[in-house]
């Protein structure tokens, strides 16, 4: 097992310490769900660090630590904390871990979580550091994948903005342990980085590239959309057309696989049409949901349970 | 019983519903103060969404399930959750359920809550759906008359704004199952809506208007007085006069009834005089208290236990 | 114990009452770090008012209670409460203790704890009343001397700003039950203020004066730092000059006694270099620490456990 401490950066697991953390998450769903009670975390603390609002996180996290018998603290919002009389992150984390056993940060800097870490001999999870990591993010993406599709040589598309999207960079790499059969589909203006395209290459990791949705559909397992945010377009126009041809609706999913589903980090703002919810196909909530299980497993592992 | 899986208005609740509700709140009165344990939802969450503050509705639920062992999350205020990024209700609520078991909601919109309740299969609260309904307020009203006066044909004074007053709209319904006698009492631009005296009639239930409280207080069991809102003026002084008018002082409680009491929602702002507080006849604090017992018994209910 | 009710002051404690929290916070240090499990106050619930914001205070409470196995209730920030609406510190408390077991304040204004306390039959804790008291702040510094260098008869210099820093104001007085020997560090601009320095004379309490770190540190047992605030300077380079000759550095504590720490409220902005954190000397994020072993005696206390 290779993971220690913290949980940074999906980077630092290994294939082995990634499907611990899955099947010890299936083992937990029970409990994740309230239908049966477990008090292995009874007594514990996490603090909760959000110096961004990520409001499903944060729960995400509450719920799992709570239905674990444990408690959390958490900072606040950043406005009204010492934060805004100049404190270092440094300072408030080596303060905030004599009040908890664990740590989890969202921080809007890349780096900022790694090095929290090094600054407190509590376990510290990335709760996101800017355009960087998002650990947890990914491991529940898997998640969903094994229990709702398939994970080991899944055919994937991730679709709409894979330039800034952080979600999809992480997803990527984490893809690549697991043999997946890779497509992009994105406009132009926000394709996959030659970085990561280049990672893969190097790993021996098959992917292609299209702009079109329709392109791929009836052949892949899992269609991963995300979020075009309008404040990437310098030009309205563009971006209207832009959203137009990333939204899913009911009625293109006419030829697509069995075990074909449709996941979404959520929130979802027009990339996919209400109709598309009472499909089968639809396990975005699932997937939001399989959070909880998720940190569970890692809450637990860290804390040495 | 006609109570399932949600709580939106009194006005899906029979007579038995409310009287079940009542009784088993009074047997739970030692809980709600501390004075014995229970721990009947261990284990269970309570999501509070709360998308207008309300510290004392927010935070009696908090208590309620806390004092019966469950723990709560808390969604946060609504400009630093994922709201601001265009989430629609329906999402939420389908992303909040997978982190609880029970959700409490507070919109600004009339018939958020219903809307919600349709999008999760977990018991939804209403905590007040804008001009529409507080049905919690209104359970807790009646156990205060029940507990502190009495409530079964009880002559009740409604004072102050009931133009406007969610609170006294729900609360005039609740009071017809139980035979109450009412008065209204209002300034002629804040009186009780023709709609609901018209519903009173058609249901046979007594009641009176008048523009003065002194023309009644002698003679009637409750005083529910409200907040008279100053932006419910378009001239100031319109407004003192009327305030002026609507404030109760303890001077004029010398001949009132042995079981007289005053209640109201809180917070008060000059409607009630603090050399009212010390009176007997008081029974405000008391009546916020009861939101702790009534919401225990509801919360339980609703979770089958 | 002349501890009763509330903790308002720490000039409403005598030096048995101190002593008895420290010993008993002592008694708590495992479990305030999570090593060992109580559940004294299973059941019970903290209310935490906080009228400014102060994170790591109301964390620090917030652990206390939760380590011992109780729970807390947090009435949010103040702008989004009730208080907006106009609602008086009083009928909040009166309020809130219906909802909780214990109350902590935090308020803007002087007096406010004692006069809240007494609107209510619960224990209430003062956690910062304006320039006023802050008493469990001084229990805890006083407690980081006990645990990390000396009490009784210490050499303690305070530096800093000592006209407007209520924790020092506060400390000197509990400093005098334990028969310290005090030196006043400061620019003559940012002076102890002459009532205090004329209290200790009355009371015996030796005490020097000087502007200058160097001339003291070789000869004390305890430094506390505190935090110079730019908002007390009218003139920018004014500001600069005092901040720079109040800076600690490593380099400077070459010749200083064996069991010499430094101590700090926090957060600390330029008072204390980096370089010093990893020094032996520097105590201060154990000092912010102790504010959680300490809490937890007080709140075992304050509820008869």
């Amino acid at each position: 097992m290779t993971l220690k401490k913290d949980l940074i950066s999906i980077k630092h697991l290994c294939k082995a310490d990634v499907e611990h953390i899955l099947k010890r998450a299936e083992s937990l769903e029970d409990v994740a769900r309230g239908e049966r009670s477990l008090d292995l975390l009874s007594g514990y603390i996490l603090a909760t660090l959000f110096y961004e609002p990520s409001t499903r996180t944060r729960l995400s996290f509450e719920t799992a630590m709570k239905r674990l018998g444990g408690t959390t603290i958490d900072l606040g919002s950043i406005d009204i904390s010492s934060v805004s009389k100049g404190e270092t992150l440094a300072d408030t984390i080596r303060v905030v871990e004599g009040y908890a056993d664990c740590i989890v940060l969202r921080h809007p800097k890349e780096g900022a979580a790694a090095m929290a870490a090094e600054f407190t001999s509590k376990p510290l999870i990335n709760a996101g550091d800017g355009a960087a990591h998002h650990p947890t993010q990914t491991l529940l993406d898997l998640y969903t994948m094994k229990r709702e599709s398939k994970l080991e040589g899944v055919k994937i598309a991730l679709a709409g903005d894979l330039k800034y999207g952080r979600t999809v960079h992480s997803l990527v790499f984490a893809l690549s342990m697991f043999n997946a059969k890779i497509s992009f589909v994105s406009p132009p203006q926000l394709a996959m980085p030659d970085g990561i395209k280049n990672d893969l290459t190097a790993m021996g990791i098959e992917f292609e590239e299209t702009e079109y949705i329709e392109d791929v559909i009836d052949d892949i397992d899992v269609l991963y959309m995300t979020r075009i945010q309008k404040e990437r377009f310098a030009d309205i126009n563009e971006y209207n057309k832009v959203a137009g041809a990333y939204r899913i609706e009911a009625k293109y999913l006419t030829g697509v696989r069995d075990n074909f589903i449709i996941m979404h980090p959520l929130p979802r703002i027009n990339e996919i049409d209400p109709d598309v919810d009472d499909t089968p196909y639809a396990k975005y909530f699932e997937q939001s949901f399989y959070g909880v299980p998720v940190r569970m497993a890692l809450l637990l592992t860290l804390l040495g349970k």
